[in-house]
């Protein structure tokens, strides 16, 4: 069984890359390395299982190797303004990834009579006025916010796959993924994770945006592959939440990794940088996960904090 | 000053194209004739001022004339599930046109430094939950729900064109377009007032979906494209509602028709067949077109109803 990843240099692309190989799986990885990593791969080099397109997902494909499964992986996904990475810097890049991509994936599909997976999101929950989200929550999103660009792409990538579902008959699957953390997530991508984890390694207060009250659930990326793996291989063509339905506030989860890491020097209550319409909470319900796909987290935040802690320290070189 | 509008042949593209002629522009109109009639563009056969290009406007376009405006209004517009006409049936031209379409519009309006106009819609405000509906308000959609084709390509248009807009200085604007009648709406396209107008006219009791007590704002053609003509004018970037306030339920509607056509059927409660997540209410406030562009409707319900029962009397050649 082949299988083709788009994004696949990226954070959450390179994990399910890695989860497919060790279950016996071939895969193609595509990526145009907007904003993946090519040292998010350099392990697989020489694995015969793997192979590697450079390709902008928004471009036609044109592959005659025979599929069986094609994710739709491919965006910018850090809202972070102030980053170079971020969808706010690349709009236009994310609307194409989000609606060109998807047209492109679906056909690629469509042709191999493959299954279609593609990466949605809590974003398309918007600001979300009911906690927490069921998928049958319709979201509350501005079409024409400082977030559109992702929020709306990926909407109308919703809106897409479920047309090539009822009309072309294409065994298509909707993973709407929560925050997330990990390995391999970009040191320069200006999300909250690794920003606390690089602030803390340095030594610094970590710098907290807002009163820090605002909740987010984190889930490892090891358990949100193990969803994504487990929704691949099932029949559900509805959107499923894939998420960590434990909620922290910013401000507990700065003081953890202060704690795990030993930074003594707190936090720094800063100017509100952070991009408009940002969310005050957002939470998956998982109810469906559970009863469906017979899955739920595993790895609690201190453990995963843990791993990443270490990754990034191997990283950056220090003992 | 020459203008290009796709979706010529439609209902909205034809009047438009009308009222650019009257104004004394040059004018191009395109088309695929998807859902727009040749009829309504016959009568400018042999116009110097007018041409026309059949084109697929999900097609990459190629123009060389130069261009002053690009006003986009392709895209299949009717909710009828029960019309081959209707976007439920269309949905991959739905989505394509208010996607790739967008981006090729775009894109020409950038090469050419011209302006652009698109044509959104209520639609994007869902099933609301305010009312009536600002332009701030951020709507109410189901992303993979039975509107989902039409409702999501529009957003995303309006995320699209804000991205152009901010990122690429594109001279961008945004109609909001409510419920509107007039001569030329398509017998068979399924919506509420061809279809009473047809059952009145032949005498039959008028089909009532629903208990009819749901409201909808009816704006005559020849305002709406008027508060459009004025948007075209001016320098306002952000979406603006353009619709007629005053909400009439379906059932005085239908009420109304009866009484001018002098249809003494009544009325037919019947099982409903209206398209999922139909909205209960819709009706906008213009505060902001009034004060930005000195607009509002003008034609009364009655008046406008005259009109375009002589239209379809001529069309049908009842006397």
């Amino acid at each position: 069984m082949r299988i083709l990843i788009t994004g696949a240099a990226g954070f959450l692309g390179s994990h399910l890359v890695d989860r497919l190989l060790s279950e016996g799986y071939d895969v193609i990885g595509m990526d145009n390395f907007v904003t993946g990593s090519r040292e998010n791969l350099v392990h697989l080099v020489g694995n015969k299982k793997f192979s590697f397109i450079r390709h902008d997902v928004s471009e036609t494909i044109h592959l005659t190797t025979k599929l069986d499964a094609v994710m739709h992986f491919a965006s910018p996904a850090s809202p972070n303004p102030e980053s170079p990475l971020g969808y706010p810097n690349l709009p236009v890049e994310t609307l194409k990834a989000g609606s060109l991509g998807t047209f492109n994936t679906l056909d690629l599909a469509m042709k191999n009579q493959a299954r279609f997976l593609f990466a949605s999101t809590s974003e398309i929950y918007g600001d979300p006025l009911e906690h927490p989200q069921t998928e049958s929550y319709w979201g509350h999103v501005n079409s024409v916010g400082p977030r559109s660009m992702y929020d709306e792409a990926k909407r109308f990538s919703e809106a897409l796959i479920m047309a090539y579902h009822r009309t072309k008959n294409v065994d298509t699957r909707i993973v709407r993924i929560f925050n997330t953390y990990g390995p391999r997530m970009r040191l320069d991508d200006g999300r909250v994770v690794p920003n606390f984890i690089q602030q803390a390694l340095r030594g610094e207060p970590l710098a907290i945006y807002g009163n820090g009250l605002q909740t987010r659930s984190f889930c490892y990326v090891d358990d949100l592959v193990d969803g994504i793996y487990r929704l691949l291989m099932s029949d559900e063509h509805q959107p499923m939440n894939i998420g960590n339905p434990t909620e922290t506030s910013i401000l507990d989860f700065a003081k953890t990794i202060n704690r795990i890491i030993g930074n003594t020097s707190g936090l720094n209550y800063q100017t509100d940088k952070r991009l408009g319409n940002d969310p005050e909470r957002r939470c998956p319900d998982i109810s469906r996960a559970r009863s469906v796909l017979g899955w739920e987290p595993r790895v609690d935040l201190e453990e995963g904090l843990k791993r990443t802690i270490t990754f990034y320290k191997n990283k950056l070189g220090i003992s």
